[in-house]
């Protein structure tokens, strides 16, 4: 039995690695693409790397009311572009929503797979966690839920690789002025922070006031690393065992003892955690590590999918990491 | 039903390779894992994204006298260390040799996979091609059975990502050293020399006399783009058509039109072929890309397995390749 | 004395070499600036780095009617943007056109430095040479003028970094898709093959007919290399004595016997040619390293700029390349 | 008038820019180098592109009893190598130890010139900062200095290029495991700690009790940028003015509005600093950007020779940053 999928946004990175993800799914049938930028190519053109299979898939223009008969709709697309557009979907199609449009909106679920998945299961609406939320709350939850860290005052400090600026990034964003090249921007100011606050008070039961994040473009395609510094009397054993515990027989976060590097997690929708302590400082970092594009998107919609239909949350996601 | 593998070299970027792609295949199960920096290490240390069912495979001191039960090796060792210890594995053993020890060697067979699949099904004893000659020769191979270019005087401009260097590269392939740089090398005098005028040799049933092969090391991780100046009067639609014509139905053979770049072999066993010609000056250019880990090593070694064991030949090996 | 120098095209990639040389130029004084894309800002704004004294220079919209009182113009316009413009430009300023329009243009010198200073010396309109043609010449020059290659079919296979590309390159050098991507691109139809073929038939008294010129983007920022197989009988050493005398007492260029690896010129007007040949197989290969901004655009404009006006070559261009 | 300079380590990235900026330095002659890896090497086969003037110097192995008369010596030793050699100069040879053996050692003077310039002034043992805390406290000093911040409990996330990890660094920072990486790493025990601890005490009477230091290799060559995570009730402009009015009529540090990128300052010895507040959070971040190699290492020992030797301080470092 094939559950028939499409994607919208198959331009863009996030909706290219869905297509990748897709194509080699054990269930999931792909019957649909759409894309702004490569409407009316046959998706071998788009990915000249993509299975026989499909290589003959020809790309549509985006049009929500003449969809084909479908399961599942995976929907990367721009923010403010999915909020009008998805609403005229028929309810009995699941959509994972990877844009930032239905972050905690009504109607929809917050999809943090590997934190809250009985919540997933089953429903038809979900909204994918961004990529910096899914890289930072994944390290943050088991503090959280085990109150050894406040939930107030915690700093973020956020890394990507470029391809979480967006395919059409612009010329800032060109190869001559990224390569060799460290920025941080959006201070005291990006997009992600309520998306991340609400999280940290939904699993906390507290206020998480005081947050600061500060996102920075590394030169590099995939991977995110957030350092986070909180406050508590935690040793780093203790934040490990928390952890340990916490994800215990998931099947995507890695808990471990060295300080994990991005490249571990490329290609791959694992998310790797670490903590370095000293409660005579009152001080616990915290450390996550995902593929933006994998758990930070596409790998965390496709979970979200499979718990949405009832499927092994792992399907189509067995993949080691690439390496190096 | 599953396949023992064993693995020796895993420290090294083609063992590590090999260890993922088998990771993921449906037939095969590790059950030894042997490397020189990395013996007593349990796998997840070595490889900290592999899969759970196989983090606690400890990596052994390579001894092909003291080997478990195994029905496949793959081996990859450095050149010069496998002749004499391969030699002592027994004859049921298949073994694929990813190193260069017995390329046109005595009782073993040249792994060209895509060029002489039914050579290989059945055998005991393949060697794999090198990477450079597996961009190279799968490029060339149409036009040389076709007669489309003469087997002389060929000239490979080739260029690979720095993985190609081997882990132990030393500092010359250090980060800061090799960033930002291109280097040409081994000007005349290229190792892989031999392998690629045998090859030419027999499918042309000429000679390849004049040959000319010249490396240079991209600032990259992963890729090879042979670029191939013959000569020949054939167009580019005949290159084109001769190649559609020899790879039809084999999998991982693609023929395009636009010229082919590394990025979209990267991470898969896929080789890319395109032509440009000019009868008109007696000039045909023949590229040819791979992955220099995947078709051009491990994605190669895994497909001969295949083969070797009467599996489907794509076993383990349909995953799209990573973009971007 | 200072000499009043203007630039036009200062947002792009070679008109802002060309500030950066010309800040640090012992006689060159920076009295106007213009550009498409940065008109109105203050120069320290476009490079924050700018020397102290040219902070607030404010970069104006290109106007050749409306230009202060200059010595010497270096214009870095976009191909077919140039002819009108400076054709308006009176005759008693000095211009190097760092673009492509006048080359082997009618009332225009070729500023191929290395090879004819003293044909430089004193004009008024140097057309500067193309990043790939200075790289390639430069290997070439010597070998043609002694006969030791012959000037038909040569096959140059050139790789450049993507700043070569020009900055508003469009997504396609977004980082992300050029990051890790070997592209190979323009077969058989570069745009700078008339004039490398010019010039060859210009040095050697011959005709260049069957000319073979492939580019590749590589992905680095700087730096262009250029890997030159042509017909001929000399040793390598023949070659490698050819560059030296030809080149003797000439300030740029290094003669290696080494093979030259891009990183060698990063930063700086220098360029390293080597050889390497086989009189058995009637082959040389030519190597010929450059910065494309440097030698390759605006290192070369300043040296042609000092030349006609009778400094001292080098001036503004001593500083060694920057390594790592 | 020359003044003889002497470099030991030259076979390092920081010996190897020492020597860069001193070629081309208006007063400073280079009259000995030595190396341990290059030792018996002329320079230009170590630096293909050095100045013809210096290609003939032979590197020697280092010995401090066997130096020619020397005016100033730069040294760029591994830690732990320097402190005995050194000892045994004599007096009246002015040092810059670019080295980490004498930061706050007895008999030596701390060398952050951009904020002590007149204690460096007549001296003749300078030890240099670090590349981080070069980053750090360039971005600290004001604020500490205006007291806009406490010095207490200060959070640095810091960022550098892969060639501050040393040019021996050994297998893990070979190309490919480095390339498309990011590694944190010496959590809660990198050894800049003291040094920074100590120079934030010394400028703000108070104790740097709390500080927190991690460190991430990003994968480029060059650049070091510090976030920095502070409380305090000053707004962005008030700290902004305090910057401008610390670094008033300094060269090298430039305060700008926008936060910095690393490519800003690659080649030079300029150091960005900016800064954004939150006067309801108590919160101010502070962000410095510099070269490791630039103002991180051999730019600063420059500036502090020039210093030390009644030179003006910007000799030889008037240079523009490289860009792109």
């Amino acid at each position: 039995m094939s559950i028939r999928v499409g994607i919208v946004g198959i331009s863009g990175f996030g909706g290219g690695e869905a297509m990748r993800l897709i194509a080699g799914h054990p269930a999931f049938e792909p019957v649909y693409a759409a894309g702004e930028g490569s409407a009316g190519q046959r998706l071998s053109e788009r990915f000249p790397g993509v299975p026989a299979k499909l290589a003959d898939l020809v790309i549509e223009k985006w049009d929500p009311s003449r969809l084909p008969q479908l399961d599942v709709l995976f929907a990367s697309l721009p923010t403010g572009a999915s909020r009008d557009a998805l609403a005229r979907i028929p309810r009995e199609v699941k959509i994972v929503d990877i844009g930032g449009d239905h972050r905690y909106a009504d109607g929809w679920t917050y999809g943090l797979a590997d934190v809250w998945p009985e919540a997933i299961a089953g429903k038809t609406r979900i909204a994918n966690p961004g990529c910096f939320p899914a890289a930072a709350l994944t390290a943050l939850a088991p503090l959280l839920a085990d109150r050894l860290i406040a939930p107030e005052n915690i700093v973020i400090d956020a890394k990507t690789g470029i391809s979480g600026a967006g395919r059409g990034g612009g010329a800032g964003f060109g190869y001559a002025e990224s390569n060799e090249n460290l920025i941080p921007y959006g201070l005291l100011k990006h997009v992600h922070m309520p998306e991340i606050e609400s999280t940290i008070a939904r699993i906390s039961g507290g206020s998480a006031a005081g947050l600061v994040f500060t996102p920075h473009l590394v030169p590099m395609t995939r991977g995110i690393l957030a350092t986070i510094y909180a406050r508590g009397r935690a040793t780093s054993d203790q934040c490990l065992d928390a952890a340990r515990s916490f994800y215990a027989g998931r099947a995507f976060v890695r808990v471990t003892d060295k300080p994990p590097q991005t490249k571990w997690a490329t290609g791959s929708n694992l998310a790797f955690v670490s903590y370095a302590a000293d409660p005579d400082r009152n001080l616990v970092i915290a450390l996550g590590v995902v593929d933006n594009l994998g758990k930070g998107a596409a790998g965390q919609a496709v979970q979200n999918a499979n718990l949405m239909c009832g499927l092994p949350e792992t399907a189509g996601l067995e993949g080691a990491p690439v390496w190096p």
